[in-house]
Parts: C-alpha cells; sequence; structure tokens
C-alpha cells in the first residue's frame, strides 16, 4: 500500500518538542554560534534567505513535506502549531512556487507560530513584512498553488539539505537557518554559551589593535606549516 | 530581406494601450492576486526582482527588444513612451550588462513613464533608489553597453518567460512582475476584485484562531484524498 | 619545491600602493563611472553583492588567497593592512563558506581597513551591519572555517573574475566593485572626471523633456543603420 | 470566464503547416546555418541539449502548453500529430519532471513524428536511444508525472526563450534548437542557401593555410579599429 | 562532546542490507518505474549523472559522509564493502571537488563494490569508463582531495535530496538515481512488476496507431475537465 | 589613452614558449596527475567541458581575450598560432555565444593547433568531432558573433578562474584543462613523474584486495583523529 512506502498522507499528532528550557537558552545565541558549537553541522544551504532585514526565529519544528505547486498541507499544519514553533516547510522536488502569503501567516501567528522555513516559495511579502512574521525561504514568488495532493505533517523531512524532525529546535537568523535536535538541545546550548564566554574581551582587545596573529597564538602554527614571509 | 525575417530594426508608433480605467482598477490590486484571477497565468520568472524595497508600478507596456550589451533601443523607446506607460524590456540573448541608469530615468520619468521592466542588468541603483524610480530586473550591473546595433521598439516580446504586446498592463511590486494582455485587462479586474471580496473577512476570522481547515472546509476532501491521523 | 610553484605560503609585506591622491579622486566617482572611464574592463562579476544597502568604499588592495573552508590567512593578511586599505580576498575554488565575521571586522577596522571584498561567503551579517563594515561577496553563510591550509598575502589574485594586484585601487558601491590598476590610477581618474563633467547638464535637459535622440544626435546614426518607423 | 483569460484548456485541430518543400530544403542545414541565415534570431537557449550523440530532427511544430508534473496534454497532443511534425512542448513554469519515456515515443512514431522539443525533462533514455527518436530537452530525470491539470495544444507557447507557433519549421541538431516562422521559410532557406554556397572554397583555403585575416580582408578594417601589433 | 552532537567519527561496522532477493528482482527495473512503483518518492536530484553513457547498478548501500575536500572516509568504507554493494558519499557541504580515481575504483572492485553515488566530483573518467565502474556524481573534475577531517561510514546521510540509510537499495541508470528503503525492498518489487506485467501490450498497441487517448480512455475525464476542440 | 588602461587592441607577437621537451613530458600524463604535482592549483572551473568523448590536448598557449558576441580576435590569433600551439580564448564577460565553428578549426589545423580552450561557446561540434578537433568549451551554441569590437591576443587572460600567460602549457583531457606555467613545466613534469611512478604497484595491490587503509597506513592517523568503530 502505497502510503507505507512513501510516508505520503499521513499527519502525526503528538510530537515530543525539545525542551522549552532548551530553547529559551538556544534563542540567545546567532546561527554561526550555534552551528560551531554543534560541531559545524545542521546548517541549512545558504540560498535560504529571510524575506526581510533583521529577520530571526527560534522555536520548535512542526515539519511540512508539501507535493510542488500545492501547499494543502500548509493548511493541515497549522491545526498542530502550538505556541513556540516554527513550521518546517520541505517540497519532494525543488519548486518555487508561492506556497504561503499573508492569510496563512495569519492563521500561523493565531495558534502561536514564531515563523516560517519554506524550501519553496512564498508571496505577499509586503503584508508579511509589515506583519513582521518571519520567513526563510528559496524563493519569493507569486505564482499560486492548489489544494489537490496528500503530502504529509510531521514526519521526518530534508529541508534545504538538512534532516529535519519534528519538535528540533531551529534557529534562523540573517546569516541562514540551523538546525538542533531535540535530543542535544542542551548541550548545544551549553557550547554555544562556552564559545559566547570570553568574545566580548577577545572584540576589545582586537579593537584596540591587538592582532588574531598574536591573540590566538597563530604565529608558531603558521610557521610550522611553512609561512614565508619576504619583501 | 532580414528585417523581414526577424523583426530587428521597427519602431511601431501607434500602439492600443489598455483602457485607462481598466489600469485604474488593476492598479488597486497586488501581483498574486491579479495572477490568480486570470487562472494562473502571465507571471514573469521570480528572477526578476525589484531594486529597492517597496518597488511597485503598474502602466501599459511600451516593448522594447534589445541586443546584448547594447542600449540603443531604450533612447529610442523614449520617444515612445506616454504617461502612465512601463518600459518592458528583452533581449536577445540572456544577458546581465547595465543597460540602463539614472540618466535614463530622468528621462524616462519626464516623459510620464511609471517605471521600467528589464530582462537585463541595470546600474546607478543608488540613484534610481533615491529617485524612487522603479525598476524591476534580473541583475544589477555596473557593465556599460554601447550603440551599435538595431533592435526594435512596440514588437510582442517575451520576457521573464512570457510574451508582452505593446498596450498590454504590467503590474509589479514585492512579489513579482504580472503582464494582462490589454484585451481582458477590465475581466481581470473583475476577478481579482472577486478574490478581494472577503479577504478582510478570512482574514479576520483566522486571526481569532478559526482553522483554514474548517474555514474551507477541508477536513471531507482530506480524508477522502486518504489522509490518516495518527499518535 | 612546491611553493615556488603554486605561490602558495607567502605573504609579501612591502607592496607598492596606488598614489593616495588617486585613490582620493577615485574615491568621488561611481563604480559604473570608473568602469566605463576605464574601457570598460575591471568589473568583478554581478554575484558580488554588498551585505547591506548603501555599502560602498574606495581603497588600495591588500590582496589574499584562500583555501576553501580555511580562514587562516584572513589572519594573517590584518597584520599587513595600513590604513585606508581594502582587503580583497580570493578563493582557490568556488566556496561559500562564512570565512570572514565580526571579530575579524573589528580587527580590520582597528588596522584602518575600509572594507572586505571576498569572492566567499561572509557571516554576522547584523553585526557588520551595525558596525557598518562595508562587505561585497559571493554569499552569505554561517559555515565555519578552519585555520589549517597555508595561502598566501599580498600576491596577484584572481576575484570574481578579475585580477586583483596587491596595491590595485578597489571600489565598490551598489552597483558592483571594479579595480583600477595602481599604475593608472590618476589617468583613470582623469577619464572619470571627464564623463562626470556635463552630466549635470545632460540630466537637466532630460528633466526638461529633451529626448536622448536629440541630445545625443542618434538620428542619423539610427537612420543609417536602418531603423524603420511603422504606425 | 477563465479559458478565454489564460489559453488553457484548449486544442486547435487545424493549423497552418509551413509548406513542405521549405521544410525539406530546411532539412539540408544545419542550426547555425539557419540561425545565421534568419537575422540570428529564433534560437532556443543553450540549455536544451540533446539526450544522445548525433540526434537531429527537421518538422512542422505541434505546439503543447504543459502544466509542471503533469503530461496530459502530451497525449492529447498524439492526435494532432501528422507525418513530418514535431511536438514541442512548453511549460507554464521552470520545470525538469520526466513528461515523456519510450511508450509516448512509440505513439508519436506510430503517427510519424520526427521528435520532441521540451522545455522539460525526459525519461526512459536509454530506450529512446535505441529507438533513435530524437529528444531534445532541459533535462533528463525519472520523476513521474500525473494526469490531471489541463493544458493546451496548438496554441502559441514560448519554449526555451522563443515563441513557436504551430506550423513553424523547428530545426534541431547538436549546436542547438532553432525555430523558422512558417511565413518565411523559404526565405530563410534562400539565406541559408547562399551562406553554404562557397563554404567549399573557404574551408579548402583555410585547410590550404590562407588566413581569414587575408580571405576575409580584416586587415583594413582592424588597423581602423586600432589594433597594435607589438613584439 | 561533539561526535555525539554531530554523527562525525563514526564507522559502523553491522549493518542491515535489504533482502538479497528482493535486490535482485529490483535489478531487473529501471529506476523510472520504481520510482512510480515506490508512490514517487525516494528520486535523487537530476543533477547525478553517469560519468559515461550506459552506466547502471543495483545494490545495497554502505553510506559515507565526506567532509569538503577531503576523501579520507572513501578509503574507510572500502574495508565495510562487501560484495553486491554500492558505496553512497554524502558531503556536508555542496562540493564538486574530484573525491574518487581509478585507485580507489580498483580497490572498490577488488571488495565486490558495483559502482558509486557520489554528490561531489569525481575524476580518472577515462580509466574508470575503460573498467566500466559506474559511478552517478554531481560532477566531474581533477580537483584532488586531502585526508585530514573525520566524517562517518554507515550513517544515515541525505545524498542530492534524498535519505539514505545503510542497507537499501540503491538503482542508478540513465534516467537517475533512485534509493529503496531496505524494509520496503519487495514490496517496491512487487508494485514495480504491477507496472511492467502488461507494458509491453500497451507499446504493441501504441506502434501500431492506438491513441493513448483511447488506450487509457481519457477523452471523457479531459471532457469533464473542460477540454474544448477548435478549429 | 584607452589602449593603455585597458590592454585592449593588442597583438603580441614574440612570446616565449615553454620548452618543448617539457610539454612532450607533461603530455604523457593526465589533468589529475599534473594538478597535484603543481600542489593542487592551475586547474581551471569543472564548468569547461570537452565537446565530445575522448577529446584531450597538451600544447602551449596562445591566449586571446574576446569582447562578448565577437569572434573578430580569434581570427587574428590564426596567424600567431605555430604548431604545437594550443588556443586560449577568454572572454571579457560571462558569455556562451557560438564563437568558434568548423572554418576557424580548419584554419586553427591548418597552422598546427593542437585545439582550444574557450570560456565561451562553440559550434558545428558534428564537424569539429569529426575532425577530431578537440575543444573545451563552457557551452555548446550556434548563436553567431559579429567581427566589430576589439580584443587582444598575447596578453595574460583570465579562463574559467585561471590565469593563463602566453606560452604556458595547456593540458586537457576528460577531467577538465589544467595551466602550467611555462618557467615551472619541467619542474612539474618532474613531480608528475614522481607521481605516477609507484601507481601499477599500488593498483595491483589493491585489485587483490589489500586495503588503501592498511597500503596507505591510514589506520593509527584515523585512530588518533578519534575515529571510532561500533557494531
Amino acid at each position: 500500500m502505497s502510503v507505507a512506502m512513501n510516508d505520503l498522507g499521513i499527519v502525526k499528532r503528538n510530537i515530543v518538542r525539545a525542551d522549552k528550557a532548551a530553547v529559551d537558552r538556544l534563542s540567545r545565541y546567532g546561527v554561526a554560534t550555534i552551528h560551531e558549537a554543534m560541531g559545524r553541522v545542521g546548517l541549512m544551504q545558504p540560498y535560504m534567505r529571510p524575506i526581510y532585514a533583521g529577520a530571526h526565529m527560534c522555536g520548535t519544528a512542526v515539519t511540512v513535506l508539501l507535493q510542488p505547486g500545492d501547499n494543502w498541507m500548509l493548511h493541515v499544519a497549522a491545526e498542530q502549531v502550538q505556541p513556540g514553533d516554527v513550521v518546517v516547510a520541505a517540497c519532494t522536488v525543488d519548486n518555487t512556487d508561492g506556497f504561503f502569503g499573508d492569510l496563512l501567516a495569519t492563521s500561523y501567528r493565531a495558534r502561536g507560530a514564531k515563523g516560517l522555513i519554506i524550501d519553496g516559495g512564498v508571496r505577499d511579502v509586503t503584508d508579511l513584512t509589515e506583519m513582521q512574521f518571519p520567513v526563510f525561504s528559496r524563493a519569493i514568488s507569486a505564482r499560486g498553488t492548489v489544494k489537490a495532493t496528500l503530502g504529509s505533517v510531521n514526519i521526518p523531512v530534508v529541508c534545504a539539505g538538512v534532516t529535519v524532525n519534528p519538535g528540533d529546535v531551529v534557529v534562523a537568523d540573517m546569516d541562514g537557518v540551523v538546525v538542533v535536535p531535540a535530543g542535544i538541545a542542551h548541550q548545544a546550548a551549553d557550547a554555544a554559551e562556552g564559545r559566547e564566554a570570553n568574545e566580548a574581551d577577545k572584540r576589545e582587545k582586537l579593537a584596540a589593535g591587538v592582532l588574531g596573529l598574536d591573540m590566538y597564538k597563530m604565529r608558531e602554527p603558521l610557521a610550522k606549516a611553512g609561512l614565508k614571509y619576504i619583501d
């Protein structure tokens, strides 16, 4: 039976969301910091861009698998959204149609959604910008979609090159989008915290003219690697 | 004789512009709405982007066929511009040169042009932004062009995947660019009006927490299509 | 010996910078004007875009050759920066990693750098925007880099399609990035000056409704080329 | 009514095909020659590539407008194919799905089709190669399509950047695809004939070591343009 | 600890391979048929192309996660290969370096590997073609790689848009690459068998001139959908 | 004066070609081997592909700088070709026009050219394949070019990302194109020789089932890097 074979046509209602405290902790850090803290994994492809300058969000994933040119499942997903969630929509093929606009954003916001990550297109961006409803997408396109073919909600999806499980933490800012598996959210927050600890101190030194070459003690390893200064 | 064969070297002076009342009516709606109202056709490719946030326009097309790296015809087109027109420039090949800058914009504005749609590059974008002269283009590029080879003005062109006839209505906003054939401008405006009619009502309901699933009565067709809820 | 063969692992300390007066003169003109003045050469590919609206810079190049995914040489380059320099970073392969962020920007600014041109990715763009530290890059990406492989500093590099020698003048604005060889900087400034001389006059005429067709005396050459007006 | 507005859902049965003698004449020339003969217009974008080395065809267009992911209209088109036709399929959006395979090719061949030009994907390429059924496409993809949404047959379409009217002559070979409007087919054949006339003579001279510089008398215009020889 | 966080640095030795009988059954069908049989899922992106005409393979996946520019893990993977396996290599970022050449192919073949699927580059393609060692890749590139950073072997990977688990069946031919999860391999083979059942019969009818319109009984649904024939 | 500023309009007649013996030695090795031998530099971008399977060449560069859509300089270059040369053509902008066809190939061959490397388009590929005249290009396109604007011959050019000086050795095969500066041609040949020395021995061992892990003694560094085997 084809549903069993292709995971289409399923809505999972009960998902395990990352611990709220971990989400709060992660919301304090930027995408670059969290991505580094996790060992440089979990970053979506850089074609995922915010629809307005300053867009950012941090929340738990409600995942959606879309069919190309069809936004039916985005409506189905609305019912599964809880306050603090981020909707993460993947598509079975590369597609830039305008799956999402201001009406869906109104509905999502009413349900408590923090924003949308969509590996596809979005429209009504003037309205979405006025609403300050953050969306990170592959494209902006007015092209409309139908409501005719089943996808799924809350199954694992591959979005912009990263596997996202429902309940994972999704953080997005002007640098991109990173996914933190729910099970290691606190661990990632710990590591991010560690990275940020002496950033202020470093910034101050660099601003004062100290070179990274000295601050990070790079001169010796550079010489060992064979770097030569010539005049 | 090659002109007959390739439609190059022609300027058509008398064109039939879409009815002004229809243009006014269409100017009230967004690109997404008009594109939907027309049955999801007429939308240019999503690589056509505004050069500044908030750019938008609605007017009747003066069409231009450019040769790559040559902006001669944009000067020729200026004379054909009437108040309320939008210049729509296609190119015989994919090209990102900077065909258009602030001097041409000054001239076009003096003639009453509403803006420019160009399947090529544009430059002087800082000046154009200050002038608030809206341009939707394939690229931004400082690369200059020559004035050496004939194209045409006011012949049918294919711009970013869409056929544009002189006199057609062109509407552009942050969601993209849509072309409405002159002959169906009122009909398209009617349909757009119909689509917008109860948007406010829908938005209010969705904002109040009503689900699209219920408002659009999707639950039954979804069940029929085989959607399964699991826990 | 491989260093001799591939120019990797070298830092040149003494470079000949373009004459400061020439840099000052060039800083008065836009990229489009300078590119035209040089005979339409020296322009980087249009995929090089500013990370924030309004970014612009003019300075002398400190060049860097990066290895993919490795920003070690950006730290090495900091020491070679003098007030008025622009760091120009190329990479041995196409790469969009986030080589540069707010800490390096802090260090560069402390050294007097005017900005960064990088044929790769950049991150911390929110911070960089707040700092108003101009960067023109191929991509924005949070992806981190290592410090493990030698590149070089102040060797000739090919950045976004253009050869840049250390000391060349680099000018960047919203229209793109242009490189002026140090040896012809004054000559290029002369030519740019010449081009701008009567721009104001032209703009005024065009604003008053004079057609470029008449102002540039194009009607005769157009007729000679065979342009035909039809009704 | 939406059909009137968007030209979808229409099959035109009676089309005026280019004169058969003109098609025969054009079939003797390569795409490059015909494209030149027409004044350098009519060439599809270079992303249209043959699915096997040596594929070529020349015939009259039966045009198809497809919806993305839906090949219903390719079945509808089969009935409109007459011996000597080439099916030219455009799509309302950029799409790489595998719209066409060996069964449709069997049917088209039975109807007398010379081949297929499709601005989309194709599959079963091993079978199509064995059949030596020429296809020029944007992509090869196994992705299947549905039969659910109406497009049209024998309306003007824009395929890979070129407008194709039903009945136009379509010529394809390893260099690409060119479209000759039916009304100028003989004229284009005349011009192609003219171009080929002394090619053999030129080839012989060049093979004997005569330089194009001399054969085409380029030295004087080059000198006039300012070319300088240095040692 | 970073390994736990990012799944890097792990080699899983015992994996559950799809049932050999199921692999044998699936090897009889093309990629297009299997993809359809699974409900149109599991297909890699169409940029994955064979390095020589006629390349095809069917086997069980040994998965590899590569770091950009580093092919160390392809050497580690060799030890995990068993006769009948296909190595499926993903990379943590988009990368086209030449990770694989004729020496690795010699080693893989000695271990019984059927071929390689790699979301990256490959080199020595002349030798690989002579060996008839099938490779499907994102790119061909001579660029060399280092052996410096850990990835993993036999963890779930995302390759060209599809999640591949170790032991899954991978089928590749000129139409692309499809992945069949090990657990549904027989079910997919059943469905593929069903699809092929009367293909020969259909082909014969179509070759005899029967239209798909009639054979598939499309006329009624087309009329219902509103298709109009005009003259 | 613009020629001085932009290096356009110059033909350098006397160039220093790499030592013929070095060229002969390099012609024995593949592109991948030479690129590695040089320390992984000098490789053109992988979009440069041969126009037929098996194309390969090795010779000394006659360089050409083209203007987009203009092949005049390819005619000028013919006169500068000496037996054993390879013409390397760059373009001032990204361009895919068909600059080169069978007539120019006939002329080049008559002059003793080994082949063409062009960062642009090429046409008449069926004829070129029959002639077995090797071309590596960015694109195949029938689009014709004019002879109107000056470029240069035998100046340093940037072709597909690599600086090529006249006289450099250019080697191309199915893996790509690599450039060896004339001054280090013997040194590069030495290094290539060294790399190939025990390839046969390695291949034999790997074919016999020896693992690269053991042959290259990778187990210890892998363990040190933290690789973990799990069951």
